[in-house]
């Protein structure tokens, strides 16, 4: 049986990030290539404890269907706690409970853009939200990120030239692979773009929370008093990924078509993880989880970078300095053939990265980045994927 | 600020059953018009030891990110399942795990449907099904339903109308809203069908496990030499639904074409759930649940038909035999106006029972019809809901 595959699923490829993931399988690789959370992040005994009591309380409330928006309780902290903390929220807006922040990022692009429409986004982004924009027959225009940034004249040829732009998506916080912070300038800069364009933005900030250096800078939603902004947040690198618990605050003409949309993707979000959530934002301290989180990675961060030091950077590779997030992004030297140094990398080394083309909108286009996780490995195993990644990098 | 949503969301609604929760949320109104399984139907004792054992360990396995495709051993032992005990999945099929049997619905749409490319339908059919496939674009046709299944005359016609049909949707058991199953012959039918038109067979089998008379009629799947079948099913039904975990069973070319559509929509469904309906599938005699199911189920569905012939028919109301599922489908006298007899019900006499209209894949045509559940209700809120529903029947 010949197969035909719809136009917009046809072309894509599972993420390179996967096709890395098969070598990385193989024990002997020192995997640097995953986006997860340090297992020692996880509250396992905490989470245990509120699903035991849940069980025990309440086990009907976690079994039964719920409603398509998410578990009331949630929601209704989350409302406060983004209000209050991050000034996330107007009254216009409501919040939607997600299956994952991915969910979020994907049901907007469903509901915002037809076959054709084009979003606007940083070059390099997650190649996840990449392919669901793809998978929803949206087009994708990049535009360069800069030390502080995305380039605003890039973003306002990109917008002038595409009529058809609906969405602008952008990860300002510790970006998603370059590890690039926007500045507030241009936080405020893009806000008026949009306004100026009539095109929204999809501000995703997962790793918001996650800062090791460096002041807080406020989110672009914090200055949305014009309905513009559909903020997307995530469980999955503060609670745990596995549970898949993400939410987004849109204003709520926005969100009501969401949940429409929600409603034939899969009804509704996991019931019982998103009880935990709730009592664990409720019932635990969860600033002092954040700042464990924070006091965890930072060590991370910082053995990763002086291992880069020693054992990278004298081959010529350059990185951009860390102030928070999951990632350090690398680049090779002119001379080397990046794709061909990540195979020899993961083939000969026995380390994983990830080829920076695997980030691009186009991913045709050339790169001399990739991609390193410092949170997933252990000190020992980060300490020898590095070691491993100098002898390949000294071998070029 | 308008907003201008894309044409394939714009005009959904949501389902006119959420819009019945609305009224059905007064607490003095009888809800007949949930999908729910009962609350005495989940095994929540057994589900708790399962999710403790879990916690105590493999915690780091129910938290961290896991792979698209499922977790492996529940993929494995479903393989096995489905194959030994339903002959389903052939050396050509890979079972893939999906956030409920929803997204497994609207994933397979997805993959497989340009905007514009049509899904023939049963008429009725499931109302959240049908809003899968308007979300992705899709146009609906449907197809009469007889009292042993859809009509094959009707099903051949839509196919040689529709040259850009790409999907037969079925619920061959118990189907929703209607109760009815398709009789063998007619399944076989369709599968001709569907192997001289070169469409593809979407079979949903929500309730198949939940037969109280009769014999079990084997699957389309189960003749699917040819790679022509998309198999869904859902642990929704015979676990619990608020954890959201289904299941394809379909040609491995396509399913792999799923788990890339599925990447971009959840990254992969909550691996603590997977987790548990692996171990409640094997730890626990899984058939001795099914079993229990449907001896609880039978004696719901037995004590409604007594209610319904006592207190509805005497007012001109037939429906359709119950042989299995969890819904019974009644038709109003010719003069009643249904979608008033269904405010009025619910309004003034607090019983809530779903329109017939939000089943149509054409939502503007006429409907006598309404839908009733028996199995969410206690007995003794489905004698009053049932009581209810002939008072209003008689006042018509």
């Amino acid at each position: 049986m010949h197969y035909k595959f719809s136009k917009r699923i046809k072309n894509l490829k599972p993420s390179a990030i996967r096709e890395i993931f098969k070598y990385a399988a193989d024990p002997s690789v020192v995997s640097l290539s995953a986006g997860n959370p340090s297992p020692e992040a996880f509250a396992a005994e905490q989470i245990s404890a509120i699903c035991a009591d849940i069980f025990r309380n309440r086990p009907i409330d976690a079994l039964q269907y719920s409603i398509t928006e998410g578990y009331t309780p949630l929601r209704e902290h989350l409302r406060g706690y983004m209000k209050q903390s991050h000034n996330v929220g107007r009254d216009f807006d409501d919040v939607l409970i997600t299956s994952g922040g991915q969910q979020a990022i994907e049901l907007a692009a469903k509901v915002l853009c037809d076959e054709g429409d084009v979003v606007v986004c940083e070059d390099p982004s997650f190649v996840g939200s990449l392919n669901s924009f793809r998978s929803i027959g949206a087009n994708l225009t990049g535009v360069p990120v800069e030390p502080d940034g995305i380039s605003i004249a890039g973003l306002e040829r990109a917008l002038s030239e595409n009529p058809r732009a609906k969405i602008i998506y952008t990860i300002p916080n510790f970006q998603n692979p370059s590890g690039i912070t926007m500045s507030l300038e241009k936080r405020r800069a893009m806000y008026e773009l949009a306004q100026k364009y009539g095109v929204l933005i999809l501000e995703d900030n997962p790793y918001g929370d996650l800062r090791y250096s460096g002041k807080n800078i406020p989110s672009i939603k914090s200055f949305d008093e014009d309905g513009l902004v559909i903020y997307c947040g995530s469980f999955s690198k503060v609670i745990a990924p596995g549970i898949r618990v993400g939410y987004a605050v849109a204003p709520v003409e926005i969100m009501k078509k969401m949940v429409v949309a929600k409603q034939g993707e899969d009804v509704h979000a996991n019931i019982l993880a998103q009880m935990i959530c709730h009592e664990f934002m409720t019932k635990y301290d969860f600033s002092e989880n954040l700042r464990n989180l924070r006091r965890l990675y930072s060590a991370k961060a910082q053995l990763a970078r002086e291992l880069l030091e020693e054992y990278v950077v004298p081959g010529g590779v350059t990185y951009h300095p860390v102030e928070g997030g999951l990632f350090i992004w690398c680049t090779l030297p002119q001379e080397v053939d990046m794709p061909a140094f990540c195979t020899r990398a993961v083939k000969d080394y026995k380390v994983a990265v990830v080829p920076g083309t695997a980030f691009l909108p186009d991913e045709s286009k050339p790169s001399q980045c990739f991609r390193i996780n410092f949170t997933a490995p252990t000190d020992e195993k980060l300490e020898e994927g590095i070691r491993r990644l100098g002898r390949a990098v000294s071998c070029k």
